[in-house]
């Protein structure tokens, strides 16, 4: 073994990305010692995306102030990343559910203003791209207050200018662009996006998420019909129909609006931040890939982070072992291409002991430890 | 992978020997289907060692009465192997701990009348190659009920006669041996032994065995006495010393008078399995072995079942993988030789949970099968 690429989620509650990895390249290190093992920072997209390609391209933060779910300017920041061209924005930090007590959460009213006051002043300052993570919204808004923040005026059929907030979706008659940044125009986004529900519908944004949002049933069905009226002007004013779209139901309607505002590509967090790493550019002279996550099972196979790092190795043609401190449906991992599924769990034991900082630790540097040494052959 | 010997001792309490082989084939050949899978029924000697032995060579029982620990005749048995020429003689099966109530114990009173008896009785009919296993014994007369039974008669100084028991052996003063089965002389001894402690003294077979069947503190100083005594007595009549022979305090000191009086071997019970099974000779032509146990650790260097497997594999220069339902000291473990030591719980679980008959051969044959999958390199 020359070079093994260790891609492994967080072992959530218990050890970060790299803490996995770098146990797992002590296990590696003590059945090939001149082995050259990369570890990558990989996490799922969600509400940490920003941080986590931040601190992998060893970015730099702008700080601001802007307006939060209920329109209460506070501080907030996006990054640059190391690129020094490319705008990282993470719509939780100004537009997100943390950002709401408890009985504050109510998605007639939030929006996502503060999102597009972001966008403006990375604009405004000169830059054009844009990726932006979707996760963790307190908003059901489809993006209206960003793009009002953009520029975009909202009427009704009575002509009366509208207010941000999710309440306003069923009111739009049309939409004023002539008042919209053309710097837009110049901009390129490109959105992590971990769901595929569409924009309305019993799958969509608001009968599925609304409700963590602070949505009574009845607030959801007013919520539902918001958003499918506004698809209709979506479609209208952009040409794109929404409602086919997945993903589009992501943020609250804000990764349909996004998509068809600003051409954005939605793409799942994990396969940006794979991008970020150059995990296919390193993949060329690699022997082996070990990626894992806390359990996995099934429902690994849905886009978490193993998977995004499979496809890309199974590109590659470089085997992939998943190493997990717990593994159930190991036929289904093996026939989604997964050389091999282990578990570091060395005995029976109850969850908690696993759990622990310096066993978990020990568990996987151990565990790959013995998986290098089949591939050595040697006995002693 | 043309050929795997699979030598997994029983997963105690939950899987035999066998059981956890065949589950083990079932992984193998979910990877490799034309791969041929030697499944051993291996466990270590103790007080199993008959079945296993007429079950592997398909042997054949004889049924007798001879007398127990207390001088009771009652029904037993003893086996003759596949090979219709040796006796197996399982001596706890008629000078055992299992066939005394708990009050009944004691190692001043119990002797190993019968066990001499079986070797009389198979000597009579012509047998003269014996394997005998001597775990679990009821005893504390180093073997001088076994030497009764074939003849030999004790005396004290004052020239009376002997009866049998541990509380006899400080009193002889001299052996006749004119009684003696002549046919002894032809015969050929083999003992399972699984301990290695001395006659007499703080690891003899007094002070470590005799308190658990049955003997009093001052019971278990009387005993040592004897058995010192006896040494004594033994190096004069047959000029062996017992009092430096490693297994010489096996069974209440019948290991050392096996020895001493029979010239027998005294080997581990899963060195005379392996010897019957043939497993070198299967070792000639196979890819790899796959051994295990319930649990591994430490001990498991110790002369347990893993480990002979080990010792035989390395000979032949076969990978050794060790497989058990949980496992601690890997480093210990690869340096003694394993190539790999994986353990078969999938993730943190109850011990009771993991016990479970159809979840111990699931855990068992998708673990053998990932690290089969490991071998082929194919990444789907």
């Amino acid at each position: 073994m020359q070079k093994i690429i260790l891609a492994i989620d967080s072992y959530k509650g218990c050890l970060s990305s790299i803490e996995a990895e770098q146990a797992a390249s002590e296990g590696i290190h003590k059945v090939f010692p001149s082995c050259q093992t990369v570890c990558l920072p990989v996490a799922d997209g969600g509400e940490g995306i920003l941080s986590i390609l931040m601190e992998a391209t060893q970015g730099s933060y702008i700080q601001l102030e802007a307006h939060d779910p209920l329109m209460r300017i506070r501080p907030t920041s996006y990054g640059i990343l190391g690129d020094g061209e490319t705008v990282a924005i993470e719509m939780a930090r100004i537009s997100g559910l943390p950002l709401l007590r408890e009985e504050e959460r109510n998605p007639l009213l939030t929006n996502t203003y503060g999102t597009g006051e972001l966008i403006l002043d990375a604009l405004w300052k000169g830059y054009r791209k844009f990726l932006i993570g979707i996760g963790g919204s307190a908003t059901n808004d489809a993006g209206m207050g960003m793009l009002q923040a953009l520029g975009y005026r909202f009427y009704t059929t009575d002509h009366r200018l509208l207010e941000s907030g999710g309440a306003q979706l069923a009111q739009i008659a049309y939409i004023d662009t002539s008042e919209v940044s053309p710097l837009l125009r110049e901009a390129q986004f490109t959105v992590a996006c971990d769901v595929t529900n569409p924009f309305y519908g019993p799958q969509g944004a608001a009968y599925v998420f609304a409700p963590q949002k602070g949505a009574s049933t009845e607030d959801v069905r007013m919520l539902d019909t918001g958003l499918q009226h506004f698809a209709g002007i979506v479609h209208a004013a952009t040409g794109t129909a929404v409602d086919t779209l997945p993903g589009a139901g992501a943020a609250g309607g804000l990764g349909g609006s996004l998509a068809a505002f600003f051409h954005a590509s939605l793409r799942p967090g994990i396969e940006l931040i794979l991008d970020i790493l150059q995990l296919d550019k390193l993949l060329s002279d690699a022997d082996l890939v070990i990626t894992g996550e806390g359990h996995s099972d099934r429902q690994t196979l849905m886009g978490k982070v193993p998977m995004g790092v499979l496809k890309r190795a199974q590109k590659a043609e470089v085997p992939t072992l998943l190493l997990s401190g717990g593994i159930e449906d190991r036929e289904a991992l093996n026939e989604a291409g997964f050389l091999a599924a282990f578990s570091t769990t060395p005995y029976p034991q109850p969850l908690e002991q696993a759990m622990q900082l310096d066993t978990a630790r020990q568990n996987i540097r151990e565990t790959t430890a013995q998986i290098c040494r089949i591939y050595t052959g040697q006995k002693t």
